[in-house]
């Protein structure tokens, strides 16, 4: 099995492509329209052929490249069900695996962070978007976030999978790259086996974050499938359309 | 295949399983003799047989399992061919790959922190001793230790393996569980690649640790494959010895 971890500096996001290597299939878990040509000379590179987009949840900080890599390369646009966006081909949802290949997603409904949120478990990996971050968690106060929410989907559904699971989530913004749910449940200073319901909604409500600054573009251009808006301020439609090369290559 | 991460809290050591679910063919990592019986409790249940011990040096802070599992339960000892200990059953030595079952582990000679230290790649997994720690690695002061050639370890050898190549350390003493060569090359305060050899011997010899407070006890115990020496003082016989139950379980 082909894994490759890849970074969008812009936004910070994680994007991870699952290869099989005897049929060439392959799946891209939050890819990021700012490096979508970087990502799809990283699929070609390996001989591997895109069938799926997978995202975890909608994007309120870059624009999915779901739809313009369906317009690329045919891939198709898998996405939860929850969220009933007209431009998926494939609603998941929980109980009902994506199988490419040898490659089984089960999706995990982890709201919280949004309502629709999913997290994916394939084998001993489970790809945890911005529900579960490493040292922390994606904020709870825009997309019908829900603080009680995101504290059972973390403590119930992803801290009951085995300790050795690795996580591998869709941001990070200290260099982390990997962690594991042994370590979150040890380490993560919000959602850790020691933070009781109460310290964690205190915690959610005091962050004091800013109000994100690409929401308002992001969530309708990714209610779309990912669509840079024609109205963008040029500093954003920047940001938006931006073919970075990844730090990591 | 079977992975397990276990710890040992007295010495903050990692300790790795590693099972071949078709035959039961398993192998440990670096297991320490307090927790010998949890951790052969552990293979016992997975209905795995323990075929080696692997240790990746001669360790300072604690006893090796390696003989007294090998008395209980027959497995042989596998250990570093370059300390040219008498009572190891299988000398290990880069190029030569140790085949259990469906398990190859091939052993790298990453000197330094001693000079028969050896990491261990398994698959996408490298097992790396103390040679490099999360956001670390293990001193340079004893045993033949030396800063140059630990940073040509790390910097040449380990850091060549695939970015994404997870770095299973033998110690953490921060609840971290898990790293990556991507992670170890952008954060590690020693070792970074922004870290010169020179700024790396520095960091090493400004570390004032104090002397290790094990040592004249644990590596002659080791170099026998881990015995208890008869001569411990009180506080360190039971540190030495104690059947401790692991927080993870």
């Amino acid at each position: 099995m082909i894994f490759r971890q890849l970074y969008e500096p812009l936004s910070s996001t994680y994007t991870y492509l699952l290869g099989d290597e005897d049929t060439g299939q392959a799946i891209l878990i939050d890819p990021v329209i700012a490096t979508m040509d970087r990502d799809l000379a990283e699929v070609h590179r390996l001989g591997l052929d895109l069938v799926y987009t997978v995202d975890t949840h909608i994007h309120a900080d870059h624009i999915t490249a779901a739809l313009e890599m369906k317009r690329a390369v045919g891939s198709k646009i898998a996405a939860p069900a929850f969220d009933r966006l007209p431009c998926v081909d494939v609603g998941l949802e929980e109980g009902t695996p994506l199988q490419v290949a040898g490659i089984t997603l089960h999706p995990l409904h982890t709201p919280g962070h949004t309502d629709g949120h999913f997290a994916y478990l394939f084998n001993e990996q489970v790809f945890t978007g911005d529900a579960l971050l490493i040292d922390g968690c994606g904020r709870t106060d825009f997309q019908n976030g829900d603080a009680d929410a995101l504290y059972k989907s973390v403590r119930q559904k992803l801290f009951s999978l085995p300790d050795d699971t690795l996580v591998y989530p869709a941001h990070d913004y200290k260099e982390c790259f990997v962690s594991s749910i042994a370590q979150e449940k040890k380490r993560n200073p919000r959602l850790g086996e020691d933070i009781t319901l109460e310290e964690f909604k205190v915690i959610m409500s005091n962050l004091n974050l800013p109000y994100p600054k690409f929401i308002d573009y992001a969530v309708p251009g990714n209610r779309q499938c990912g669509v840079c808006p024609d109205d963008l301020p040029d500093n954003l439609a920047s940001y938006c359309r931006q073919m970075t090369q990844s730090p990591q290559g």
